[in-house]
């Protein structure tokens, strides 16, 4: 038994004719022999009909009675679907969170997922049925109906996929797969045949939104391999695996950028113990988000603390930094809310040089300043001015080969023309 | 601790006005020191929406799946009203009928109730709770979801009063209560205080529909008090009650009538065993209702039968009789669709003589022949020709009385203004 998990979102079902036509697919994979479990979103605009109601009522709706209310998206959508493939002879059953039971804890508006039972849909399965499974719900173990919050669909998918081991698990979407870079300032961006789960954290952490970050680091932690694909068009998509590949991997996967990043300088900290956490601490108080940190040597006993901020929360943290100015013994602040960062992602860099040099070169090529830098793994990013984003990615997919069939074709799949 | 069960329809809850509105009544009861149960339907126009999205993929769709995209009106609705009470600060609860559960048979579409748990309503009105819990659904032993079919909130609504033991049952509806007739062709009709379950029983199968059937006589079998009242209207309603009454039974509660019926009158029969099985084995068979059967003392051996039908089954009925004359050997069909049925409804009748002959001269005094009559304990019913009814009605709701304040006052509750 082979079974493969098919996750559509809110707009693959977001119409009838679209339900018809997500029912085609599953009908074709079940056909290709495989057995089959689908994840639904709710229909597109249904949520937002739904929240639309509860804040006519109160600005912030009871969160238990919200989940209660959101949860029908979904159900509403399963039941469509199912009606659809029973109709053209697919047999299938529909199932909401609470029935299967997926197991959650007891947050409201963004529980976790803690379990599933897999009985019903494996004897489901054994009778011949496709599952078609509500996504983005649960239950407590009280019984209480809860949510994953917006995106908890592929969250869904890739946690049914972990607990019945299956072959693969396909996100339907709007776009074509995973893309070496942003195809709106890359014309010649070109799409992955595969990345790895690693690869991937890192190219949505950077700001290429695909999947949410949570259904991927799920899908690394269970080893379950994700492919994203279309629902639109008959391409293959892109294969996102942590298993290993017996092909020789590239040393670049894909260009990331950022330009809702804010950057904030201490200037002449002491360079002492403790100094890291009190600027640091009253901005994890206030649920500020930071994300790039970075110190250097200091001279004379002084040193230069940056670190950069998501935009909406750059106001926020100024206010808070001068606070402590005084305290720390600082002499300036310097800030720069127009910059962007721009980021090469790729396990090859682990074992292949050079990758930093040509980055940095191809870029001074360009007369682009670069004004940080900071490098994990299978990462390097660059803060630069925000004017200079676009020619920035640009320079770094053609100069790492992206732009044309350099790209080593990882699989046989047909690969079809690349839609922006 | 005393349970009073508030029920709202359809168009009670249709807006969020109305959710605002039906919270503040709920409120109103809590306040008044019951410990309140409630029971929605889905917001008017919600299930039409979903039938409609259902029949674009089949035109009958798969009732398990039915069921489960019906089952999210209730869903909606008894989170936004929850939502309205929490912010009103009167604490309250929403459940699904699977999480109840109110458990049910296995028959999609029109399920009945088996059993319900009252654990954790009980336990959440002893934390001071308003409990607000879906209508119109249940779920099988197996996990599966029902709803018990259009109208079945009532019924949830008793199951639950008798399951509680509530205190009494309100069904609060768009009329104002229980009328001695229909007001819109006696204009002099009121609104009954006090009717028994019997009495609603007979006039709701003669065509006066303000209550769904099954949950009236849910409400005998358990002996639980409803009370039928006004959600827009701040009046009494009407109490339907089995429980004895001090206060001495008028001999009649209610005139009733149906325009939607038609009669079939097969006649010479030879008069021996087994005809009338023959004439109404294939009208069973296909699921046609028969509501009135009469058939004379005969003579020569022979006989007549007549029976009635709900019109939209007229046509169907004929063929089906048509086909079994020559078997029965009976020499002629006759046959009618412009009649109609006029009830007379009391339990005081089975006590009092005269009602029949006051009823038959008034039609008399009126020109009104009379075609058929039918009685039981409680309830007279005779069949007219069709354009006599509104004429018929009028004459004997005035000569029994019921027009005017004669009608005995059996509750001391404020009787407001009648609203047609």
């Amino acid at each position: 038994m082979s079974i493969v998990i098919e996750k559509f979102g809110g707009t693959s079902v977001g119409s009838i004719e679209r339900i018809n036509k997500a029912a085609e697919r599953v009908a074709r994979t079940k056909s290709d022999g495989y057995d089959v479990v689908v994840v639904l979103s709710a229909m597109a605009g249904d949520t937002n009909r739904l929240i639309d109601l509860a804040t006519q009522i109160h600005p912030n709706p009871d969160p238990r009675e919200l989940d209660m209310a959101m949860s029908t998206g979904e159900q509403i959508s399963i039941a469509l679907l199912s009606m659809a493939l029973n109709r053209d002879g697919c047999k299938a059953k529909s199932y909401t969170g609470s029935q299967i039971p997926i197991v959650t804890d007891k947050v409201h508006g963004k529980a976790r997922v803690q379990r599933i039972n897999s009985d019903r849909i494996l004897k489901d399965l054994d009778d011949g049925y496709v599952v078609v499974i509500a996504g983005f719900q649960g239950i407590t173990d009280c019984g209480e109906i809860t949510t994953l919050g917006r995106g908890g669909s592929d969250t869904t998918a890739v946690a049914l996929a972990a607990a019945l081991e299956a072959t693969e698990c396909r996100i339907y979407t709007d776009v074509d797969g995973v893309m070496t870079a942003d195809p709106r300032i890359v014309p010649g961006a070109q799409i992955l045949e595969r990345i790895t789960a690693e690869e991937m954290l890192e190219l949505s952490s950077s700001g290429a939104k695909v999947l949410q970050i949570r259904a991927v680091e799920f899908a690394y932690k269970y080893g379950v391999d994700l492919r994203v694909l279309s629902s639109f068009h008959d391409v293959a998509g892109t294969l996102i695996s942590s298993k290993e590949s017996n092909m020789e991997q590239p040393k670049i996967t894909g260009i990331a950028y950022n330009v809702n990043e804010a950057k904030i300088t201490v200037r002449g900290v002491p360079d002492r113990p403790g100094v890291a956490s009190k600027v640091f601490g009253p901005i994890a108080e206030a649920h500020i988000n930071v994300d790039m940190i970075i110190q250097n040597v200091g001279m004379d006993n002084n040193t230069d603390l940056t670190f950069t901020v998501d935009r909406s929360e750059y106001q926020k943290s100024l206010v808070l930094v001068e606070k402590i100015m005084p305290e720390i013994g600082a002499q300036e602040l310097v800030s720069n809310g127009n910059i962007a960062k721009i980021s090469l992602v790729g396990v090859g860099m682990r074992s292949h040089t050079g990758i930093a040099t040509t980055m940095f070169s191809t870029l001074a090529a360009e007369g682009i300043n670069i004004q940080m830098i900071s490098t994990s793994e299978i990462k390097i990013s660059v803060i630069v001015d925000e004017k200079y984003v676009e020619l920035g990615v640009r320079a770094l997919h053609t100069a790492f080969g992206l732009d044309d069939a350099n790209v080593p074709k990882r699989e046989t799949a047909p690969q079809q023309a690349l839609q922006s």
